[in-house]
């Protein structure tokens, strides 16, 4: 690799503003992309996202900020990508410039709904990028907390250590560590599949669940969710890691979490689509949900997937979420 | 086993009633030991305990009161205790009645303080019960939500799967489910360290550490509860399991965990003793720290247990809360 690889976010949204924030920390220089001329404006001038953080103070100065994506990708040797999967393909459509011999790491949770790949072999397959220039940026981490420098832990996949150690070196500060990996695939999908057990999370709370049945919830999940990754892709790997247990935690736990909220209100009887309407966004989780079912499908041999089975039920079948739910309280144990 | 059993509960506390509703949903006849007088003077008139979850209505002729633990002993087969393990010895000693041929299930989260042993192992190695006589009742359960029938799952472990199951039908209900293990240590061990991990919790919230970093406590957490097991007792276990992982998360996530509760108090910089005197008690975690800092010592090999090791500095060392934690956050990952 050349030294001082020059880095480009592409988001404006909340974890892409946490994202740049920590880069900042540690880089003079860096580009960010997003779609929205006026809040490129507003940061210029107030030196904050109007939108999204408001409370961090960028120093503007270190920032080429453009919405041109083909100006930061040509700039960049190392792309952070975090906007939601399900604009990503348009977004990579309008791309004019190669992402030919960029190092790509992805800060998206989800799935890309036009390929149902997860984000890196979406890059992978359809952009022929090598695995080894695709890399994984994930939590346990509410950007929230990033805006007010609590301290939170990262985790860095990428096949290729030394991108790993660089991403992870460039991304830590005095609240943030962060951990390196291999397993690009496994921690993807758990960051996937963690916002189908919190829409989860969301229905039980919204039914009237408790919280012993919440934490009997999250301990079926984090099985599930182990077998579902074995199945996709065998590796040693502890589920308690961070990046995989911690991740669903701090998912399925909180309030904030859209997914959870988007549960939440399909628990208390609202429909999926006026759930969505009222959210004013789909949750990812939404479409991970169906992406995940499919997989399964797909698979000759089955995995045993009782709490993804029902979200999938009540979000696409539209079946009654506590009828769904009172046959999967006796699947889970 | 001969049939009809006899069930008495020992205890008067939260627990205890709640453990009461669960049989009285299935038997005619049940024992019922409360130190109390007046408590069960009020129960006999008014149908519920006067001091801990109101809420429950009882059927009281089905049960036979009595504030003398002898008589209580004396008529009952299975014997279900659920006192605080730091009154377990001084009611034994009071008792003049044999446990022999009792079958005594423990419904205890601690260690017996005089013995320093868990309560299956108190009873086992101080009164001579054999090991397929005793078993452990544990959550992941908040007794508050017992009171409401909200769904909540109990694991029932025992060396005599017949006894397990035994205690599991008479427990399950509408709105209980359980499940028999025959991990006696594994599940009592699980449920004492999970207050110590309560009590970081609580610290760490305290000290004003946000939801990542609590999600990453919780992941280090089971991974260190399964160290620390594992040498204890090496058998064939998922960690991940509700008994385990489920009665982390129910008390670790838990505003109202007492456990949770002193740590906070200790965090926003409370001396432990005046935290003691704030609460009125002792949360079950203060002992549980001490007693598996010192398994830990005495280990020819010891595990690396950074949290408990956290816990016990500031609870037994007096050392400064936000420096211990700063240290910890660099051991954990």
């Amino acid at each position: 690799m050349k030294e001082n690889l020059r880095f480009g976010v592409i988001g404006g949204g909340s974890w892409g503003t946490a994202i740049v924030k920590m880069l900042s920390e540690n880089l003079d220089q860096l580009s960010w992309y997003m779609r929205s001329d006026s809040a490129i404006r507003h940061l210029q001038k107030e030196n904050h996202n109007p939108n999204y953080l408001s409370s961090v103070e960028f120093n503007v100065s270190k920032l080429h900020l453009s919405n041109d994506m083909n100006s930061v990708v040509a700039e960049s040797d190392v792309l952070v990508f975090a906007i939601p999967s399900a604009f990503l393909e348009a977004e990579l459509q309008q791309l004019s410039t190669s992402l030919k011999d960029k190092i790509i790491f992805s800060a998206i949770k989800g799935i890309v709904p036009e390929s149902g790949l997860i984000v890196g072999e979406h890059f992978h397959d359809e952009y022929q990028i090598p695995f080894e220039n695709i890399g994984v940026l994930t939590g346990p981490c509410h950007a929230e907390e990033v805006a007010l420098e609590r301290l939170s832990y990262l985790t860095i996949a990428c096949a290729d250590a030394s991108k790993a150690e660089l991403v992870a070196n460039t991304l830590q500060s005095h609240y943030i560590r962060t951990k390196i990996s291999d397993d690009i695939i496994g921690t993807e999908y758990a960051a996937m599949l963690k916002n189908i057990y919190a829409i989860a999370a969301g229905i039980a709370h919204g039914l009237g669940y408790g919280d012993n049945f919440q934490s009997v919830l999250m301990s079926n999940a984090i099985r599930e969710m182990k077998r579902f990754i074995d199945k996709v892709y065998k590796m040693k790997r502890n589920i308690n890691n961070s990046a995989y247990l911690g991740d669903l935690l701090v998912t399925g736990y909180s309030v904030f979490s859209r997914n959870r909220m988007f549960g939440n209100m399909i628990g208390k009887g609202y429909t999926v689509k006026s759930a969505m309407m009222e959210m004013n966004m789909v949750a990812e989780g939404y479409y991970a949900t169906k992406s995940a079912h499919l997989i399964n499908q797909n698979r000759i041999k089955k995995t045993k997937t009782p709490i993804i089975n029902a979200v999938y039920q009540i979000l696409y079948e539209n079946k009654n979420p506590k009828k769904v739910f009172r046959k999967l309280t006796e699947k889970l144990n």
